[in-house]
């Protein structure tokens, strides 16, 4: 398969997602989710071209049986980063293109359809970061380990981590992990904000499944307006953001999707929150307390 | 009472504090620092109408005696969040208009004259979580649980959540708890920054009315500052926020109280910062070491 062929939008749609995929992609379906997986093990699942146009031909069309994703990657590392043999072909220009084909093939999957959660094992370093900063939940084991060794390299970051890595763990964080090339373990990760779950080792598959099974059965308007509205509020000034808010619980709540799950609520056929465990249903074994 | 009755501001001047509050709400007044309590407590501290009007008529104009706010909670919940019965009975326009009046009621209590502090225990979910992080200082109890169900509901948050949770704990954090219906216990809330403190079970109220006690006795102007230019500022492209910052450090070190403050400070008369407790008066003990 070549990188640089691209399909129309009724062919993506039209085609078996797994056909579109370059062979360092690997497709799983596991009933609504959808586990795609880094596959080039042997390159500790660098990101070649033809890796990240095929992430970014995934989530232009992701199959309509997915209703979420979990991205994991073969072998002991997530990705450890740009695949640098690449890199010295490239002249400026080139350069340039290249980050911005980065950025919009990430941009597929932050402001997606789906949710994605992230498994992260050993080196989560460099492009490595910049592609589980780009999904939405992050699932850690104590394995992992982040950095951003760009800067020891005499480059900066080109795939949007100096947009989105700031937002997870602030600008003076990055700055030091650029400046300093320091890597952070799984635990520091975990404290920081770089992932959201931290589990024992092996665990992380079942977790991010878990979760993404959990997500797969809300609301698609509540996927829709966490994904897209979430991001974009937090960002409007308050003022605006406050009326994108209201309107935003204004469309959810009028959904018959909401009127049905709120009519089960009322009548104690959905749990209630509690505070013993972290499931949703915890509040069920309290009994209508309220 | 009614919950849709707007007195006028000189009505709301002149009047007891106490008569516009409805049953919901019970105000105790402890020296110059007024508590105001949740009190609701067989619906687990639900939000409805008459309690959320309640809070914006009391923060529209609060009684002159009080310098700060104890934001408390009769029983064993802060509050379990909208009361769900009101919700099935709006329309889309009435629950843009009902999102929109939360939004009033809470700014009243986020930008008000009046510095508040909540206790947290139990139930910090939903409507009840848009309403802590509407108020300046956070005191967890180990009891404090935090989460958003309205992702499990098909809903989206409406009370301004998605605007100042992310300026909390980022937004990465927050999709997670939407999408996954995680519930976040006290201490993991007190890591990643929805409490400021952290206390012993049943210390919540005596250590929000220790630092209440310690903010009314700050000047005015400071206070000021702090509630209304400071956040301000912070949301300011940096070369606006600079000037802003400068004019209002301008405006305070110009009063006479901070004049002063600043001459008995230099005679001695005053503690200075000291490393070893949290106390503002830890200085004084080791004498003049500096």
């Amino acid at each position: 398969m070549t990188g640089t062929r691209h399909p129309t939008a009724a062919q993506l749609a039209a085609a078996d997602p797994e056909t579109l995929l370059p062979a360092s992609l690997a497709l799983e379906r596991h009933g609504r989710v959808a586990i795609l997986r880094l596959s080039r093990e042997a390159k500790r699942n660098a990101l070649d071209d033809a890796t990240v146009l095929g992430l970014e031909r995934f989530f232009s069309a992701p199959p309509a049986w997915a209703h979420a994703v979990v991205l994991d990657a073969a072998g002991n590392h997530f990705s450890a980063g740009l695949d640098l043999s690449e890199l010295t072909e490239r002249d400026t220009l080139e350069g340039l293109e290249h980050s911005l084909m980065w950025h919009r093939a990430f941009a597929r999957i932050e402001q997606g359809r789906l949710p994605v959660v992230a498994v992260l094992r050993g080196a989560v370093v460099g492009g490595g970061l910049e592609l589980a900063s780009a999904t939405h939940v992050r699932v850690a084991e104590p394995s992992a380990f982040y950095a951003l060794p760009e800067g020891q390299h005499g480059l900066f970051v080109g795939g949007g981590a100096s947009v989105r890595v700031p937002r997870l763990i602030g600008v003076h964080r990055m700055a030091d992990m650029m400046l300093t090339g320091r890597v952070v373990d799984a635990q520091e990760g975990q404290a920081i904000g770089l992932s959201h779950y931290l589990v024992g080792a092996g665990e992380g598959l079942k977790k991010a499944v878990e979760l993404a099974e959990r997500i797969a059965k809300n609301a698609p308007v509540t996927n829709f307006a966490v994904l897209q509205a979430l991001p974009r509020i937090a960002e409007a000034n308050p003022s605006q953001g406050y009326l994108l808010e209201a309107l935003m619980a204004s469309v959810a709540s009028g959904s018959d999707e909401a009127k049905t799950r709120m009519a089960a609520f009322l009548e104690g056929r959905a749990g209630k929150v509690g505070g013993a465990t972290d499931t949703p249903d915890a509040g069920r074994a309290g009994g209508a307390a309220s």
